[in-house]
């Protein structure tokens, strides 16, 4: 009888709202009626993407986003910088590479940040068409300095390409304001929605690459997109369904405000870490991110036998570390539709399963720390979904 | 109070049961839960694409499948034998020319087909590493004989690539025994699922090419797609809601008979071009395909008036002629979770404003013929998913 609790970093729970919007009958998008509905969750999207620049919708996951980003910005044998620190990182390198970019890359150990100086270090060294980050490492739980970072990039004529898909509605991101030129998300993380779409905004810089930046894909071009959004419409078939629940899952972020979304999502991140501390646990990274906490495992806890009785005996679901991260670390999620009872509960079941699996700690230290954290006033908004 | 009745050719009425599944809560797709899924789909996929061969589902539209099946099988450089005759063959073709294939296209007027003598003529004249064409061009509502063309084609070393988008579900196609190595659709068509996914089939020989030509993209990566299959998995993250969506209607159509979803959509069609005729209308096209039927406009009818009574007044939706043939056509869908009632109702709809609207007709024979049509007891199979 425990209700489904999702803590992975994506997909998140979607709110019931949303779920019911989009179980309404499907219309067709070459009509008035869908432009006025798109038109609707675009205004919305520049609001949560805090920007005044377009913000396209793109049907497929945030990788198709952030694979149309580089190839419809970066000319063939362009030059790239592209930071690594976890495996989605790799994965835009790959996508660098395949597409015989001229790439560098600049690593950081999992679990670690790169630092603002040393990207300027490398931006000194040579002359780039664009620099590639995740603000937000999913894999990680870590996050980069983005404003110090789009601070040094922009002196330089790159364009700044950020995989913004655990941060873009969870931590703040300013791109207009920091200088990112495009800034990806996906559908399935603070966004609130299922997975099935990814959204970028383009500043006027990366719009006139998109122009002149001359690429094969018709299915992830760009120029298309952006002819098309000028009438608020799509250039291929929408995904109907899932922009129907967008127009939800904004309208709530916005009525709830972003700002205490971004407060809330940073104090369900303080409570975990102080639960964490309390029970003797170490968090990965060094960097912290506040849209997903990664927690290493203490000696003698087995991942599948720790998440496998969460899920089975309490319907609480946490995400495994990835790559080499697997079975050392856990991950447990922050973003969208979730709440600081949420996260109590998830808390409360985490120090049952780790007492009857043999983790000795100081049974209920977890639960009272973040009882503390959570009692501040700030934390006391909850998500407006919650509300109705 | 009208219901909703959409006859647009794609998308399509969602039955309700397919809506109620996707409102249900979201949950992980990295998980035996997902796999266990997207199993079940992939077995019923193979029984409605009539194939043994690997049907792969990517988060995107039709215009993603295609593209993704072009760029992974046709070599860099590689020759395209296109047929064109409507709207969408020529999106394929514009897909060869950005890729910079060297494309010869075989061109029919709009509403006619390509015949299979023809494609064996061009066939003779060079070497080709594929042939692509639309089986069922949706927006000229004309059919090619795919069966007699991919004859030809098998005899030469090239892929021959089919947009299925309306056939797959909705008229005969057999790509085994056909030779078609290619075949692609999309969710919002005869497979009655919002717009979001699509689909292809991969014949040996497509999966021979897949691993040798090499392409940039990796969204669309295909090998990707392949790789992951054999665990009944997909390289990036899918859009859940859609899947589970899939899981019914496939279940949907199979529990019908696919045989009989074939009858009926072509039973609705003849009752559809029937009615036409005895209301002294022109079936647009002289290959008229049983997915969607494209009508004439009479001298006089004004395309928005009309359309746009239907749908103001009759909650009917109908689908306007594309490009050239804006105004001059307009298009009914048969395909989906569509029955006689559904059709009988929407001849009577149009008889109405037509009259309305200043058409001169022996009014009520469009319905009378229909019904005629529709008495005949092969007719009789209702979709199952009505009866639920």
């Amino acid at each position: 009888m425990n209700r489904m609790r999702l803590f992975t970093p994506g997909p998140t729970s979607v709110p019931e709202e949303v779920l019911l919007e989009m179980a309404r009958p499907v219309f067709h998008h070459r009509t008035q009626e869908y432009r006025a509905l798109f038109a609707n969750c675009n205004q919305m999207l520049q609001k949560v993407f805090q920007t005044a620049n377009p913000v396209l919708t793109i049907a497929g996951s945030g990788t198709a986003a952030y694979e149309a980003a580089m190839i419809n910005t970066i000319p063939a044998g362009g030059k790239v910088l592209a930071l690594s620190n976890g495996k989605f990182a790799e994965r835009w390198v790959t996508i660098a590479q395949r597409n015989k970019y001229d790439v560098t890359v600049l690593k950081a150990e999992y679990g670690c940040a790169i630092s603002p100086s040393q990207v300027a270090d490398a931006l000194g060294k040579g002359t780039y068409d664009a620099v590639t980050l995740c603000h937000s490492e999913t894999s990680t739980c870590t996050v980069l300095d983005l404003r110090a970072i789009a601070a040094h990039v922009r002196r330089t004529g790159a364009i700044l390409i950020v995989d913004g898909i655990t941060s873009v509605g969870a931590i703040p991101v300013k791109p207009d304001e920091w200088g990112v030129d495009i800034l990806v998300t996906g559908s399935q993380k603070a966004l609130m929605l299922p997975p099935g779409l990814s959204f970028l905004s383009l500043s006027e810089k990366a719009r006139q690459k998109v122009q002149t930046v001359g690429q094969p894909n018709l299915y992830l071009s760009l120029s298309h997109y952006l002819k098309s959004l000028a009438d608020n419409d799509v250039p291929w078939t929408p995904a109907v369904t899932l922009v129907r629940g967008l127009r939800i899952s904004l309208s709530l972020i916005l009525q709830e405000g972003l700002e205490n979304v971004w407060k809330r999502t940073a104090a369900l991140a303080r409570a975990t870490r102080a639960a964490a501390a309390a029970m003797g646990l170490k968090v990965f990274s060094s960097s912290p991110v506040d849209s997903v906490t990664g927690i290493r495992y203490p000696d003698g806890l087995d991942d599948k036998a720790f998440r496998g009785a969460l899920r089975e005996q309490f319907n609480i679901h946490l995400a495994a570390g990835q790559g080499t991260m697997q079975g050392k670390i856990f991950r447990i999620s922050h973003m969208g539709y979730v709440d600081a009872f949420d996260t109590l509960g998830a808390i409360s079941a985490m120090e049952i399963v780790m007492r009857r699996q043999g983790y000795k700690f100081n049974f209920g230290a977890g639960v009272a720390a973040a009882h503390q954290e959570l009692a501040d006033p700030a934390v006391e908004v909850a998500p407006s979904a919650k509300k109705t």
